[in-house]
């Protein structure tokens, strides 16, 4: 299943996209939350929509396609975790998972513009695939952690390089501006994706390819990585893991490539679907 | 009035302390969370009380006293906001706030054990003013900011400095931790404390005194950082602000001092109460 999220901000209508056609089902009564991961709602709601399918209302263009997720408890990142991101921001290899934090405020939906902060000067693009959990995760053991795999999608970790690492103290900064984290345009459910490491990811600017990479670049795998945060946090179901970025983002370019008010932003992974944003300015 | 929630985690019933005992103020029918605080809970829980208070249930030794409030969206810290600490640790004074995020997992109640991670050597601890936000809070001028405090609670930044300093990355690691967040044992509304920056603050361990200082010296005041920090993310009605520690972590003596189990971790803030906590091993 494909699901998703329409409508206005704060007002999304559970959504599943079908054979090309979104499909309402409100009528299932639920959103995708925490409670709905946790009580099994992906196997309750395949199950009732085999006799309720064609009650589904057709939404024939949405106004708005929002978070696939509503409101994760967190959205955890690793940082540097493909070797030629790593290589391109003049960084090592890391020897353990780096770990950061956005700010959930930042989560919207992948047609949703992008905000430039205001006084950036640095706003930089990060397509990521992004890893749904299914269940609540505990000091999860390796061979276990794909069982706790709700799905996937597309995230976009924007960056404010300036705030990020020009700035005092740490990431957060410039990784939580809200509209940082587009995530969407659906949660495909982990049935869907035989390997989610062999995926081809894309982004462009303006129709420019900036990065055009595979997931079997990731430097630490998704099972390593539910397993090593799991002992660090309790991931809760809903929650996001964005698992990293290739190279070519625009802080790794000669010149320097950065965002500005204007700029359409497209992406996408192999099977999650794809994105397109524009940039604009903070109306603060 | 002082808002607490008693009960076993993830089942606390909200409560009020009031004139030394502790009242069950679940026919209210609302908990202490996002939504309660953003249709201006506190004032209509006074309003309710007016003509409810003789009839809430006294709990007379509550089995325990959870999280004063209920899943906040986000736990933002300052780090580095007392000079003494900034000196102890050996870091410049901050030319703007340090910011980091500790994920809500870690939030528990102030009678809870801290459990020591595993494999942790440099458990430490750190008292801190949190602030409750009481409004959703974007690009809010200094002048306003007071406006959008909910009230106050005493926090604990537990750390790990070995995964927060030592290990790859950010600061993250070492602070996420589950119950490395404790928060109560009351949130005491606004009204009640004249002046924030005019509280002493402490912490023990093990009967012995570690931090004495007072918040008037923070660096960054309270409403600077709500304005500062409501440009870099939308704050929400419910998010704690940490607002940082003083000098006397364990990190900064000499020789250093780190928490092991079987220590006994106790707190205050004036007018916010105290806190006692066991340390224990992770049964992971």
């Amino acid at each position: 299943m494909k699901l998703c999220r329409l409508g206005p901000a704060g007002n999304e209508k559970p959504a599943i996209w079908k054979d090309g056609r979104w499909l309402d089902v409100s009528a299932f009564g639920e959103d995708y939350d925490e409670s709905f991961f946790e009580t099994e709602g992906i196997v309750r709601l395949q199950n009732w929509l085999q006799s309720h399918l064609s009650e589904c209302p057709e939404i024939p263009s949405p106004s708005r396609v929002g978070p696939c997720v509503k409101k994760p408890s967190k959205i955890v990142c690793i940082g540097l975790n493909y070797a030629d991101h790593a290589r391109e921001t003049g960084a090592k290899i890391p020897s353990s998972p780096v770990i950061f934090l956005k700010a959930p405020s930042a989560l919207c939906g992948v047609s949703d513009p992008l905000i430039i902060p205001e006084g950036s000067v640095k706003t930089d693009w990060e397509v990521e695939l992004a890893v749904v959990m299914g269940k609540k995760a505990s000091h999860i053991p390796i061979s276990a952690a794909m069982q706790y795999v709700a799905g996937y999608a597309i995230m976009n970790d924007y960056s404010e390089r300036y705030f990020q690492l020009e700035d005092t103290g740490q990431w957060t900064k410039g990784k939580s501006f809200d509209s940082f984290a587009p995530l969407g345009p659906w949660l495909v459910t982990a049935d869907e994706i035989a390997d989610p490491h062999q995926l081809h990811l894309w982004l462009s600017v303006n129709d420019e390819i900036q990065q055009n990479s595979h997931t079997q670049e990731m430097i630490f795998k998704i099972p390593f990585l539910i397993h090593y945060l799991s002992k660090l946090m309790t991931l809760f179901p809903g929650d996001i893991i964005s698992t990293g970025t290739p190279a070519g983002v625009g802080m790794g370019k000669n010149p320097q490539k950065f965002l500005k008010p204007g700029d359409i932003i497209a992406y996408g992974i192999d099977g999650l679907g794809e994105a397109r944003q524009h940039a604009v300015a903070c109306r603060s």
